[in-house]
């Protein structure tokens, strides 16, 4: 068995990480807090040391709430370049997370590409590197799949999706589903078993999983394979029969040092997100919690980053520690870096508003700055201010004789006779 | 005293008016239960008789969610043409009701195009018309500002923005805010009570507003003068104390069966708007309540739509029945066609996602039916479906040879060999 080289090791070992020095910095808590709530398995802190120029990140409880960027060029799509600019743009935006899930030719090279390119946690989804030489995932061995989750590491990637959770036992449950399985990876895996007859080589094979993960200190991403693709299937038997599998995964893992994180759903009507949340928690004995949007409603494509960040900020303020963004170009197409930016500004107010809704401190400050630069007519300020200063300037300037307007005390939606906070700060 | 000729006063007689029996039909919901709670108050149906273009739309308890696009002209900017253009894709987009704040020149002339172009109900705030041929409001009488009320009810507005709960006792309540007074209409009361230290003109004239009102059943939309403009100005005792105000005036105007709603914050923090809402619904004795936004943070302009759809999703789901939708362009110039697209859409996904959470029979329906069109990967019906079906058509053409993909079973997202739905309904 391989003795774990991870934080949470060196956590129950009661040593604080240079890691945890700079998240508890970057996070105004204290080192040993942090350290404690590492050797809980309530935050987890990806960081390979392959990852060499790495700034550690830590996600989960008491933690500021976190975004992830998607990014990765599809089997007919983009290229290493096109995806560099991405991690670029991400990082420019303010993403507190990567993950790479390129499909299609030179993938290793692209990862390669990403990984130097990105001082932010960097996630895989290995199962997609393990069907990619193939043209039917039936075809690969157990063997392949943990070849690739140890390949990966190697390279240096910090955190890994593994969608050990979804067992032969619950794909009865998806046949009364409207969409059946909407997750990449967990419809792989799926076909595999149904093909072979077997079990999910992930979850029979997971001992060899976590070797690869302590050695190498991946954070397992625990996959939501069966989560739900639209409202009609949220919160079913197949999600929360994973989901329970998850909890006893989290544990063998904490076993071996290894740090977990949890993948939700998906599509949530909003009356339902909470309780997900709460139930993810308790299932998963307080391990952080990573959703995909959810988003509210199905009937929105070309808008579901904002479907998804409406469901995004209603998970974090009930206890969602880390966002995967969604572009306008869910269910439609592979998003481009315009698509990056809104998907990533969406989800960026989301963790903000939810920030704030929880009391973090300090979490307003940076609101109450942007007030007071309106009511002064500081416009250069509030352009410094926003989450993305080239759009505002960009929509302030917009309309004709805007610039100039620089330097009034209105703008021109009003004009200055109804410019209320000009009025309103007339003696 | 003026006799009302009110959707209300017919309500409390017992009778079903033409318009009652569209609404009811519209809403699927029985005549007599909407009579019924039109003569409690709690629903109204804004339907100047002189609006003879109008469809008539209910508001309130028991209905669907509203949503309403302001539009008009500012002082330097857009002309009459640009404003009918407006009307027209708001309507296209599925806007349920206009607003019509034009200030500056040909405003007259600008509302009479908007009222022939829209049978959704329009409203207005007599403010801007009142202020409009002066330099500065202070120098405006009483009878000026009722003048306009009567003037655009003849005209045929359906419901009146009126900033009546502003005292000016409330006045030193705002010393301690940030961003002091952000309504326009309430800046501009704020002020004409400051030089000429005297009561609010539409408080202390309240019985002629309401004459005007009854005669023409203008739906009184009471204007939150004092909502707050950032979040740290969030509930507190000026808003508050305007709000009990709103109550009063709330009685009054019931008294004389004229219909009334009320207006809301603003920019509020997510934990604070159910609370919010309950608080308004409570004083104003069951008044629909007609939000802006609220906005749940103050750091994205340029993504105010979206800050803004957050808050109203959750407003809507805690009670708020008629959503004012926000712009891009919000806090930097006035929205063009485009940012009016953007905010709507952004504001129906909030007002579906929230009647869905409510349990509105048949809310999800739609998006069960995405569902199925998604499964099917049937693109023509799920661009039939979505809430802009021009934009998920452009999205989806956007990446080089989707066209042809239109056929198929995958999109450029993830290709043939890993896309999730095709793999899941693999035998």
């Amino acid at each position: 068995m391989t003795k774990a080289n991870t934080q949470m090791a060196a956590a129950r070992a009661g040593k604080i990480t240079p890691q945890m020095l700079t998240v508890a910095k970057d996070e105004g808590i204290q080192p040993e807090v942090l350290r404690d709530l590492i050797a809980q398995g309530k935050v987890v802190i990806p960081a390979n040391p392959a990852h060499t120029n790495l700034h550690p990140v830590g996600f989960g409880e008491g933690t500021r709430i976190k975004v992830n960027v998607n990014l990765g060029r599809s089997q007919t799509t983009s290229c290493l370049t096109d995806e560099v600019a991405k991690v670029e743009a991400a990082l420019k935006y303010g993403a507190d997370a990567v993950m790479d899930l390129s499909t299609g030719p030179d993938i290793d090279s692209v990862r390669k590409a990403i990984i130097e390119a990105c001082p932010a946690p960097l996630g895989t989804v290995p199962m997609y590197g393990a069907v990619n030489p193939v043209d039917d995932v039936a075809k690969l061995t157990v063997d392949d799949f943990l070849r690739t989750v140890k390949e990966q590491a190697e390279q240096g990637v910090d955190f890994m999706t593994i969608h050990a959770g979804l067992l032969k036992e619950h794909l009865p449950l998806v046949d009364s589903r409207l969409t059946g399985i909407v997750s990449r990876g967990g419809a792989l895996t799926a076909r595999w078993m149904k093909v072979h007859n077997r079990q999910n080589p992930y979850y029979e094979h997971f001992d060899e999983v976590l070797d690869i993960a302590a050695e190498h200190d991946i954070t397992l991403s625990l996959g939501d394979g069966l989560r739900p693709g639209c409202l009609h299937d949220a919160s079913d038997a197949a999600q929360f029969a994973e989901l329970d599998t998850l909890g006893e995964l989290t544990k063998k893992a904490w076993a071996r040092n290894v740090q977990v994180m949890i993948e939700g759903p998906g599509h949530v009507p909003l009356d339902q997100i909470a309780d997900n949340v709460k139930r993810q928690k308790k299932v998963c004995h307080g391990a952080p919690f990573y959703v995909l949007g959810p988003l509210v409603t199905d009937i929105a494509p070309g808008y579901d980053h904002i479907t998804g960040a409406i469901g995004a900020t209603l998970a974090a303020w009930a206890g969602a520690d880390f966002l995967c963004y969604v572009t306008p170009m869910e269910h439609l197409g592979l998003p481009d870096l315009e698509d990056l930016r809104n998907g990533l500004i969406a989800f960026r107010i989301a963790a903000h508003a939810a920030d704030i809704a929880k009391g973090h401190l300090g979490a307003r400050d940076r609101d109450d700055a942007m007030a007071r630069a309106r009511y002064a007519f500081e416009w250069e300020r509030q352009f410094e201010l926003a989450l993305d200063p080239d759009r505002a300037r960009e929509y302030h300037d917009k309309v004709p004789a805007a610039t100039q307007h620089r330097a009034s005390r209105y703008c021109s939606m009003c004009g200055e006779k109804y410019c209320a906070m000009r009025n309103s700060a007339l003696k």
